[in-house]
């Protein structure tokens, strides 16, 4: 049995979510709150980070990469058509970047800021960092944002998918990142139809199903935010 | 033939030069400043970093990690005993967490900031950036330096190599990053004698001579920076 320790805005915490599922997995949710820097979390993964996947007691196995590698290696190799991380070393490497570039470049750019300002600090104590929102991180995070939409607009329309013709690892990370930034209403469709077509066919899939019935607490979704056809 | 858009003091540009050299490859090396944002850099890597691999003109290569699972899918995968990154998923799953926090969290914490204070900054033009050091950005990153290498003491006092008891991408990263550190003399090696022990054994590796050897134009290396015994 997969066991996943995540928070529910973590965009690599959904990516994960998003690849076991397709992949037919059942797997039990761990909520952590990862300011806590819980003695239990910092047991699994020294950092105090999620996500952290364990398989039936086995050693944990660290972010976000790190533990989709595992899957593919474990689960996606015996996937033929359905693998998530192509089967040539071109491919994979680019589907790797482009992965990185959502759940790292983009994580550190725009979601790590919004969620934080906006959802971790109503959690945390002032010890913890808690308090008002810092209105500058969160306008450079919003400005940011932007040339990521644009950047997943221009790869679904040079491409099928954004990686190349098939669903991959680049799609439910990008997907997964906007998913998180869509529940708080930050992401600007308007501005960006190629990028919204994309979104639509990856939130109308199975797999994304239970993000858009998920609610914070004391934070209620943007108006569109459950709709298939937004 | 492998060509690796580089710079000297880029942790993961060396990581990727001793995994290369360890599996007999011969490369190029093309020199680039990435805070002038170059349009060629820009044409291969759009995030504007270093490293990026090409090999016989095909597709760029972008990352530390991104081309160190291509250099095992291509290379690795051939060399048995000598393999970097294991060959059970569980190892490699531990391979690539050490590997992400050397490249990853320890560069975010302490490299990048050292780095460019003391040597990127020296050839920035006040427009990309360049100007006096800040020394409150110094002084955290070295804070944060002592802990990282107290972890690599640790590891490798209950391991034989940091991942295990095989020479793997977790060492090549972390010496990657601590080479970089030494040659700027940030390393206090008579607080962790277990570190210095694991380092020398990198060091007189083959692989790591030709980084004994290089210069950066206006700093010289620490004293003991060339020295195999130290």
């Amino acid at each position: 049995m997969l066991r996943l320790h995540h928070h529910p805005m973590s965009a690599a915490c959904r990516f994960l979510r998003l690849v076991m599922t397709e992949y037919g997995e059942r797997f039990e949710l761990v909520d952590e709150r990862p300011w806590e820097r819980s003695k239990e979390l910092l047991a699994l993964n020294l950092a105090g980070t999620v996500p952290v996947l364990v398989e039936d007691n086995g050693p944990p196995i660290v972010g976000g990469m790190v533990a989709a590698e595992y899957l593919d290696e474990t689960r996606g190799v015996f996937q033929r058509d359905r693998r998530l991380l192509a089967e040539k070393p071109f491919e994979r490497a680019e589907i790797r970047r482009l992965t990185d570039w959502f759940l790292g470049k983009m994580e550190g750019e725009v979601t790590r800021y919004l969620v934080r300002e906006r959802v971790f600090k109503r959690e945390m104590t002032a010890a913890e960092g808690g308090g008002a929102p810092d209105s500058s991180a969160m306008r450079a995070a919003r400005a940011n944002l932007k040339n990521h939409v644009r950047y997943i607009g221009w790869l679904s329309e040079s491409r099928n998918w954004l990686a190349g013709s098939h669903l991959s690892y680049a799609d439910l990370s990008a997907a997964a990142a906007i998913s998180v930034l869509d529940y708080l209403g930050e992401v600007r469709w308007e501005d960006d139809p190629v990028a919204k077509d994309w979104y639509m066919r990856i939130k109308s899939r199975p797999s994304f199903r239970p993000f858009l019935q998920e609610r914070i607490r004391g934070i209620p979704p943007a108006a569109h935010y459950g709709e298939l056809d937004f």
